[in-house]
């Protein structure tokens, strides 16, 4: 088993620079030329395998085909040479794969194989036939359950390693944890990385999947924000308000309403910019470095506001500021979101009834360095300090954020196999939204970064698909990026 | 047709004093006396009857069995001698009866022919089957939509007049306007009324019903309060948010939210207390009358207020009074409540989204003398000051309060029809439920007053019902009520 090398060393170098026209011109060694000639000659093959596993369904929702998709992962893994187990829970295994070669670095893959339901009814085609439709904006694409998140990349990642081997070889030792409960929270998931945080040993981690945008623009994430879900519940009873059922409104006239409350507490929580009140929310938030203000400095020349603007058709944003600033703001600021909330009649028409309870569904998205626990404490002290005792919290979920630095080793060589191949990403050094990624960045201490060629659309939505042209530069990006990262010329 | 009488002769009486003990002991004239021998010996065919008529569905949100009804409505009329025509919306016909004998005092009688929906899943017998079952707590039942709200009472009043036909006179002549859309709001009454105000001419008005309690006690309501029903509806885009649908929450770290702009809101209505802070919400709301405040006084010493606390299963009340005061509070002071609310992801679990509307359902009880425009424009004037000009209210939906002064002649002569069938009233000056009786009081200027004997349970719900005993209570109230409104001794 190889050894990690110390920290340090994967993250002393300088920040990435601009590509250099030398550079963007760099052709691929011959050796990765056979690996590209083998993609193209056995295409049509590779496209059959990612179809292959779209047709198996791995709904863990509705626990259905897991198994078996475990097993076929199982099957990838042992087909390049590697050893793979089942471990966590035994409905949903997690596959650990091994491939070592004795090769000086170490890469660990992680990846998942379950998909959402499928249950929407203007699927054009059957969510698990995997039907190869020409459309007018993305040439030849793959529909199916799964196609861009994530089944898609996984069967293709298989299909490049299967030709490095055929036409060179895999140039690192590999090691693969491949969990099917992603869409659930991956509830066993850091505990199983916990227990084997020797075996995982590694370089870095990579999360190889379609990122590219459908309009072809490649970006980066170096980090994900954390996160906090929980519903606050208000009852009668207690405090006063009817205690097991709606009542008839009349009641209204000298029985207090669960309702009333609800909004009395969630108005304390924020103020009408929608900045949090809660007493010392704050207090750990951190401004970016100075590597990470000099990419929003980047990012702010390329990045389109009126384009977010656009696709969530809001008239502004809610900070009065642009560019740079409002990345910031964007970024490293955390924020209390209302996912949802309810109470009473909610149907068409009217009902008179005074609500028996209100239920508010919150989620907090968690800036470094912010900790979950910390801030689940203030909320609750919170709660007491403006005197609403009988508000409950329920199904709390929580998992922090995670950031490599843009100096990363792995950032670097990512960037580079984008460059080798005509793109230049946009770097982000946080993403908005949040991934279990901690598990890595924080639990294994690993650099950890998110990305690959390719395309698709209709994540968690009706006619998901990937594209097929996206499926052939997402194997040579893997390639490229492979020999980058074993730092063969 | 009769002339009415002028107004000040209705209402100039002194307020009803306390039962003497003879009147308690007062028989009915032998006139009454073979009326009732009649409705006891034919009571198996009354049951018949009123069987027939609920085995009829007519559940006017579904559109079912609406003409049938109408036509059997039309059809008791005649029965007993008068005429009936259709009136208002064709689909829904009022049903305008006229039974006109020449006698010196008109009576009008106010009646609904259509139900609520019986969808319930857990019914003992079919709905529409008006199965008599025997029961542990109120002996023989029918079991029927429809059976206590208010088709069991409706059938109930013309055995009744009928056996009072057959055996002895109807000594005053009657109007009826019996509708087919009380359920849905009663959308075509008032202006059905407002057309017809001659021939709709009076002395009094009455809505004849199974008026008493599961636990046999007789109440009155001299009046009810008004209502105005609303959605506020709080949508993304013109101020910010997302405009069209839910986006994904990572986007709430720059994108305004509609929920919060909807709890901000909300919570700018009322104060902890529910204290209605709407400029000048209370202006006009005027305190008991001298002769409402002795009607509280007699009230809060029979009243039991931890009844309410027990039904409602609330700890307190939301004023810290008791007796007449809280009663007076529970009266006569408005309401402003939240029926329902609801944005975002309500489902089980959690959903990553930023809403893109928000919705709450309000209803505001008016008192006297609220004006309902007037309370509409100060609630928009509230919405401009407070600067959420997106804010839209939709499906606005009104009626006034109405009051019957205790003065009034018909009061008496209701109070006095209890006592000689051994019944004491407990006289509230005011519901805190609203009905649109101010069609009556208001437009067309008729004292009017909802009562009888008999019970029943289980109005808009599964297994409905009302008891056999108490419909032969309320068939000999009817007699006694009509004679004691003749004036006849």
């Amino acid at each position: 088993m190889p050894e990690n090398k110390p920290n340090e060393e994967r993250v002393l170098l300088p920040a990435p620079k601009e590509p250099e026209k030398a550079k963007e011109a760099a052709k691929v060694p011959e050796r990765i030329e056979k690996v590209f000639a083998g993609i193209d000659k056995n295409f049509t093959k590779h496209i059959a395998k990612v179809q292959e596993f779209l047709k198996q369904s791995s709904v863990s929702a509705e626990k259905e085909g897991i198994i078996e998709t475990a097993l076929m992962v199982k099957g990838m893994i042992e087909s390049i040479g590697g050893k793979a187990t089942f471990h966590g829970s035994d409905d949903f295994p997690i596959v650990f794969g091994q491939l070592d070669l004795g090769k000086p670095k170490t890469l660990l893959i992680y990846g998942m194989y379950d998909v959402q339901p499928a249950d929407e009814k203007t699927w054009k085609s059957p969510p698990f036939s995997a039907e190869i439709r020409e459309t007018s904006q993305h040439g030849k694409c793959i529909f199916a359950r799964g196609a861009v998140n994530s089944k898609g990349s996984l069967a293709s990642l298989f299909n490049a390693l299967k030709e490095m081997k055929a036409n060179d070889d895999i140039p690192v030792n590999l090691k693969f944890t491949i969990e099917g409960e992603e869409e659930l929270g991956s509830p066993h998931f850091a505990a199983f990385v916990e227990k084997h945080k020797e075996e995982l040993r590694a370089d870095a981690c990579v999360d190889f999947d379609f990122a590219q945008d459908t309009d072809q623009k490649v970006t980066m994430q170096l980090g994900v924000k954390g996160i906090i879900t929980f519903d606050i519940v208000c009852k009668g009873g207690r405090v006063g308000g009817p205690a097991e059922k709606e009542v008839h409104s009349s009641d209204s006239a000298w029985i207090s309403s669960p309702a009333w409350r609800m909004v009395q507490f969630l108005s304390t929580l924020v103020d009408k910019k929608e900045k949090v009140l809660i007493d010392g929310f704050y207090d750990n938030v951190i401004p970016p470095s100075k590597e990470d203000m000099e990419l929003l400095d980047k990012l702010a020349k390329t990045f389109d506001e009126n384009m977010i603007l656009r696709e969530v058709k809001s008239l502004r944003f809610k900070y009065d500021s642009h560019g740079a600033d409002l990345l910031q703001k964007y970024l490293y600021l955390p924020t209390l979101n209302i996912t949802g909330v309810s109470s009473g009649y909610t149907g068409p028409g009217q009902k008179s009834v005074l609500p028996s309870k209100a239920r508010a569904k919150m989620e907090i998205r968690l800036v470094p360095n912010q900790k979950h626990e910390e801030i689940l404490e203030k909320f609750r002290k919170h709660i007491a300090k403006h005197g609403f005792d009988e508000i409950e919290m329920e199904d709390i979920f929580a998992y922090p954020w995670s950031k490599t630095p843009v100096s990363s080793r792995i950032v670097h060589e990512m960037i580079d196999a984008y460059r080798i191949l005509g793109r230049e990403p946009e770097i982000w050094p946080l993403g908005a939204w949040s991934a279990p990624y901690y598990v890595f960045s924080n639990l294994l201490n690993l650099p950890f970064v998110r990305g690959g060629l390719g395309s698709g659309d209709g994540e968690h939505s009706a006619n998901e698909f990937c594209t097929i042209e996206g499926i052939k530069d997402f194997e040579k990006f893997v390639v490229v990026f492979l020999n980058e990262f074993a730092g063969k010329k």
